[in-house]
């Protein structure tokens, strides 16, 4: 049976909810993960420290094993020196939302009025504090990645060293980015690897592929493939896992969110041993992340093996991605 | 109050499905159409002469009233010239869908080999059968009927005396086309009217603004205002009204199709007045279509009024459009 070992898996992009839904979905990630960046888009926004410290709480006492590492952020807005100095201990890095533009962002930037974000910004660069950007604008839904490029330039040049995170990126202009500007990096999600905007609305129209940013052409499919399966070094697995309640998925007006979480690393086997590149998985979900953020997640070691897998119809309540459907690989061991 | 008067309203394409739904909805477009053009994919789909007696029987007996005739059509198949000609007084049209592109589809076109297609459309040319054509190709969802451009080309210049209509064009393409080659005609939704793509997975997803072909992008939007609003010659309003029970719509793997007959006349009659174009409304939604398919339909006289109409949250058991809404405009009277 043909098995892949991969060794402190990291997951820089997670939606881990809070109370009962964080109880839920918090011990899947652990389970397979050694750590996590954690998204500050609670109701309202985790934005000072005792916050993130208390959030931080919750999801450890969430979490059954003890080799699971919640790399913590707090919500962009602007703010001064003292409190980032203040802050700058309890978290990994700053995520900036535009506002409004998916789940739990109203409260983001609604103006990218970079002399205004000057001071923010340029203590975040002195202090090291990567900013995590969801890069969407507010126009039409198959341009708002690609319209953002404009920001992400602007926000590149003017802190040419602070480190930028392109959130689950989804087309091949954000791609294109990655050599253009030193300090641009991003995450990309399973599903973004796998779906295009026809397996949303294509054929009949499937909720539990509906997210934001919305899967985009084929052309920008294949381009997510070609740097994360080459494992471009300033790539990072980030899943954008993100659990919401079966009611609010199959009902008019679903919410956007794919549930990943559990069946993330299955998925990556599967697809990175299709195009026969499994052995730059390793740097695509761990390696080129320590790097890039200089963490050294917990020890584990997670062994699949390819063999039929059916995913659950949920999870906790929750369901995810695939949900009945058989994928090909399965997690064998986690040590 | 503001009224406004149309006389002989014709919905060009319209569905009306068969058994308990036909008679849920048929008496909701008599009411308000003079006549429509009824779609042929039933399961099976209407294939010879005696089914397209029958199901016009049966359009009739689920209508209350008298004043409304249902124009019927046949699924296109390769046909011989005895058939047709046998066919050519029960029906005013051939609908061609390509295989399995939308619901009741499967046995449709599933090569464009216009070789073997040509005893079939040279007969409906010199019977003067018009060919309906569902004009989209499997290709990525954004792109399907701009891709199906080039078999409109192909048909179009082989078959320069056959009418050949674009059914509910969406997009720029095809807009173009009209005025490229004499004996290409369109019909356009109401709902092809009024949506982009951010209205369906803009925002959340929303099931009962999810048909197909799929609404399109801004620029698509503004080029079927333009041609419906100045009631270009060759265009015509078709409903593509298409019901489906309430949990096919609101169900993971949603149905496509949007349930606009009931309230179309009030949104055309918003959208015109919006643009200060009222005044071409009577060309769009019936006299186009008098002079295109060579019909004289029956007297119906429909008078709307600028108030506002709260849009049910259903007819019959079918979510309309809009369904708990209010909208600009009402129907008055029908004579």
């Amino acid at each position: 049976m043909k098995t892949h070992t991969l060794l402190m898996p990291l997951d820089m992009h997670l939606h881990l909810r809070d109370a009962v839904m964080l109880e839920n979905v918090a011990p899947l990630s652990a389970y397979s993960f050694s750590g996590a960046l954690v998204m500050p888009n609670l109701v309202p926004p985790i934005s000072n420290a005792a916050e993130v410290v208390a959030y931080k709480e919750r999801v450890l006492a969430a979490v059954p094993n003890d080799n699971f590492e919640p790399y913590m952020t707090l919500f962009y807005k602007n703010y001064d020196k003292t409190f980032l100095e203040s802050v700058a201990d309890e978290i990994l890095a700053i995520k900036l939302y535009p506002a409004g533009i998916t789940t739990n962002s109203e409260g983001g930037v609604s103006s990218f009025d970079i002399d205004e974000m000057r001071p923010t910004l340029q203590v975040m660069s002195d202090l090291q504090i990567p900013l995590c950007v969801h890069g969407e604008t507010d126009g039409f839904v198959m341009d708002r990645e690609a319209e953002f490029m404009s920001i992400y330039e602007l926000l590149a040049t003017n802190f040419p060293k602070l480190k930028i995170i392109m959130e689950h990126i989804t087309t091949k202009a954000a791609v294109d980015m990655l050599d253009k500007y030193d300090n641009l990096y991003a995450t990309i999600t399973v599903h973004h690897l796998l779906l295009t905007l026809d397996d949303v609305v294509g054929g009949m129209m499937q909720p539990h592929l509906f997210c934001k940013p919305i899967a985009k052409r084929p052309e920008d499919l294949d381009a997510l493939l070609c740097v994360a399966l080459e494992a471009h070094p300033k790539v990072m697995f980030g899943s954008d896992s993100a659990p919401h309640p079966q009611h609010a998925k199959e009902s008019c007006g679903c919410a956007a969110g794919i549930f990943t979480a559990p069946i993330a690393l299955q998925l990556l086997c599967e697809i990175f041993e299709q195009f026969n590149k499994l052995e730059n998985l390793q740097d695509f979900v761990s390696d080129n992340a320590q790097r890039i953020y200089g963490i050294c997640p917990e020890f584990k070691e997670v062994t699949l093996e390819k063999r039929p897998f059916a995913v659950p119809e949920n999870y906790n309540g929750v369901v995810p991605m695939y949900a009945g459907e058989t994928i090909s690989w399965a997690i064998e061991t986690v040590d």
